[in-house]
């Protein structure tokens, strides 16, 4: 299974904590947006803590504005609105709702017309990235968002971000990662952020501890203890 | 992020249970092929264990007959041997080198040539499957296997799954199971197994405890502990 | 063309029939699912028989029960169902039709109805597996089902199969089978169940002949006379 | 199943026959190639008749010059090259062994080499179209040619299509046609020269009437009896 | 990056213009449909011109009858209206809007009503190939009228291809063409086509010059000046 | 073709360009790694320049350290070298040839030679990223580079990306890139040291023009003058 018979040695595990404080933050994805504006955009509650809770508390830390924008929420208003709210608090983020004002399916508006509530988004927030759903999630809600955050990119150019399918109940679907946030430091709050969803999880005894193991596995594929992993569908470079 | 809105009671968790014993032995995989032949094919020494240990071990307890053959050895290969013996008896299979005698490389021989090693192996045993690498493994010796096995099967009709990329190091590459099999009961034998490749892992200080991880996403996958996943090129119902 | 120059006897013919009555009993479609359940779905009449009718006539045969379950009747409702309940009575199934009473198309409803008639049909039935549509499918509605069943699996693990795009006129769609089912015994009756739906083929001089020849080439890829060639989401082993 | 429910009159059955000639002949695959050179090129002995035998018969027959151009025969080189002499005489194409002499193995050359080869030939013969494997065929030297092909398109454009993979004992693999060509005036000629490579199926007791069933199905995806099915990489019009 | 080392003598890039006219003739994209109807199809105005104006520059000037088919206009009704009109009569076309009479959206009707439009169209038509949008699109109408042209398929064969993503705000998405076809004596009206889009382009200010970069670019490839690239889904030979 | 009837004011084409100096850096590719090492690897000589000529450019300007690495010389090697390294002063690069001291075809060694090559080179410079060709090119040499650098991932972690398949004659292959450099500032240094791959170009008559086409399309799609587009494998964020 090697690919080379030469042994390895610690050399390589070592060398990366003597960088300068300079070149680590040039890759640091908290820092390539800082002062700017993120949009972490999910069909529902608790999809974006899901998929990408600990880089938004990493992401706040370092003095990013991040909007938590849900679509639509389809039952249990008050309760579901209140724990998004709390979520968003426990990860230093603003929560918007776009279809607000009470129970709504994103089925009940057409499509052009969710682009348009993306649309209004991006023109008021002027984002410099969005984090979103990507194309192969199990569930059409996800993918409807992901595809109207493909044509409101006709508005401004934006880095444009997919995380994992998001379930609370489990549905094996393709995701492999492109981008692997460090989260080592922020996976606490993630995990805190997705317990606020106290109906979604605690109240019916489902277990979100596998989204720890996500992170475990992603960290061990870029040698940090947690990541996030990322599709990207554009990123852009000055 | 849920599907609907409806409450799913503990109903759905329990029912499995109450199945009788007859109608669970049927979609056993152990059974599936009892008093049969299976190949585990790896390219090098630990790919097999670190892929199918455990499938491999539930197999074996059942009383199918499994061939765990290795097609080279690239160094060391006194020690990487003994290893692999090691853990072949650990998980109750026997050992095959298709290329044996010494230190050797996959691309020591012709594509046509590893064929008939391939076709030699599949004339002797006649197995009812054959479970190895995949064509999205990112290490060319694993992908070289996975295509002559592509070309055995002309010989004759077997089950044909490919199991996740392996690695000591990481290397991210997509994989998406579409066979699960539970290994509840055999993944201590499969973490032993791996571990009797102490030249490996254990001498290098390198850990293969993601390896557990995998499984334990996989079994929730499917509302099992531990679970290995396998994709399928081909399974064969009579 | 040929992959190996050394002539390949007649061995390979004729050794699997040696084979002892348990051990093809293990690979048994049938058996796999004896004394349980499996739905058979549709997005319309006529789509189920010639997508898997000869696999249900097998299963049925074998004791499992199978319900087809049929989304819409879009036109000619009394004479549709009635077909459908005919060719339900030759593959020995039961027939449900999920929006009844009347004409009704798939897009009458929203995604998140269809899932929730799904999710009734299997909190209800406890399916083993589900056989479905697939994601290539050029007929939108055929896709959707697809995608519905896609969310009904978090409810519960199943098995879940696709059959070929069917069409009465072709149209030509990607389709690759991974499970391979003998239906050698069942051809007849499964295009007897295709005869059934008289005002879709004989009334209109369409033929169906073509699925014979899918079933034969099927067939000979798997060394049998007559198979159905199924796609595979998730196959689940204990 | 159906997509509209309208009835479809047997109007659209009939219209294409009232054609009148001429414009019939512009869209004629023979008359697109008449009086230039196409290249049908396969790995080896009998991969040309299996995937475009009917194509190259109509090819010819309208005064294309058709030049079947074998990498190597890798075993019984004088049997081999008089059957496929045989079936060249019978398609009415010139033969050519790119590897000629005897026995040869496409991986004795490097890929340079083998790209050189087919430099050498397209040079000379400045061919409109060349068609050859795919690149998802089963056989990696099927895949190394096609593969050379793509390089050799840097000397000079030209049509490049890909026939079905090939085999004498079936190994399931994708293939989607995207061109259809009417080979109902052919077929005979095609099978009969397949039945050329007497060594590969009669006197191997193999059978390749599946073929006739790949034929038959292509056809009725485009309402003629018999067609052939090729996948496009490049077609170039003026 | 070169792929042989052996020069490359100026003969090839000569060798094209000595072919006799008849033989040119027989792979001119106009000539293919002489005499016959072919279909422009877009979603909306200005997408035709951009995909295929200079392919329906060249088959109205060989004498195709080409109908310029646009599903909805979303706004501005009489000044798209007139545009598309202007467009369509510099290139030589009909123009038809399938859902006329006012401001429109696709949504606002049902997947198989568009099937309906289209099923109607083909009917009255008989078209000898279709060109729209392709599957990979950014805009989802865009993607629901190519799958609407899938079902289509069913009454008739015709030649199938599709445009690359059309768009005034560039979005980013994958298409590779497998057709080409020689605009270079047509690249000027296809710009004067898209220019008489006045509203979209001149007086918001967006310049459509990408469009004349990506024919130059496709010309390129098959050594021409400027050349449409189209993707196939089917063509059709006799 | 467009997305929503809205008009889009000019506000979205001028707000980028209020953006403080400090968050403008923050998403500089050339400050991403200011202060470490970037190799940019290629087959053989002008491959790097074609591909990622001017973000090398940029990267060396702002302090980083390119190296471009070479695999092999296939012919010409005193007039090709001297060439690169003309071509590497001008974009204030090093250059290295991994199979140096005469002619070499990467096919004169095995596959884990070249990982071997690789390797070493990565364990010397310990490069923050890898700039390379991608899996989908046309030349079999370009595609053994980018698996060969897939399993050298396996030593340490780095950012990696790969160019668009690089020619000196055109072969269509598909290619989408997700990061967008901005090579507005750098384009004429690009276009200078491909110039000075003389023997490949200008003595034999062939442009590289393409490639300022190319550049001007990527630099629109996210609205700068000229942009070279990369997929990204792995990018990793700290």
């Amino acid at each position: 299974m090697h690919v080379s018979d030469a042994p390895v040695g610690s050399r390589e595990l070592t060398t990366e904590r003597r960088k300068p404080a300079a070149a680590a933050a040039a890759r640091s994805f908290p820092l390539r947006y800082a002062g700017r504006t993120v949009i972490a955009l999910g069909a529902h509650p608790d999809d974006i803590e899901l998929g990408v809770g600990g880089s938004i508390a990493a992401l706040s830390a370092a003095g990013t504005r991040v909007v938590m924008a849900i679509c639509s929420v389809p039952a249990d208003y008050e309760t579901r609105v209140a724990e998004a709210g709390a979520a968003a608090a426990i990860l230093g983020a603003e929560l918007r709702v776009l279809m607000p004002g009470g129970c709504r399916r994103i089925e009940d508006i057409k499509t052009y017309q969710l682009v348009g509530l993306l649309d209004e988004m991006v023109r008021d927030l002027r984002p410099a990235a969005i984090l979103t759903h990507g194309p192969t999630d199990f569930h059409r809600d996800h993918v409807a968002v992901f595809n109207a955050c493909l044509s409101t990119q006709r508005l401004q150019p934006f880095d444009f971000y997919s995380y994992l399918p998001t379930m609370c109940r489990p549905v094996p679907v393709p995701f492999q990662p492109r981008a692997y946030i460090d989260i080592s430091g922020t996976i606490d709050r993630k995990m805190a952020a997705i317990a606020a969803h106290h109906s979604q999880f605690y109240s019916r005894g489902i277990t979100y501890e596998m989204y720890r193991d996500f992170a475990r596995i992603n960290g061990r594929m870029v040698g940090v203890e947690y990541a996030e992993g990322l599709d990207i569908s554009r990123i852009i470079f000055s």
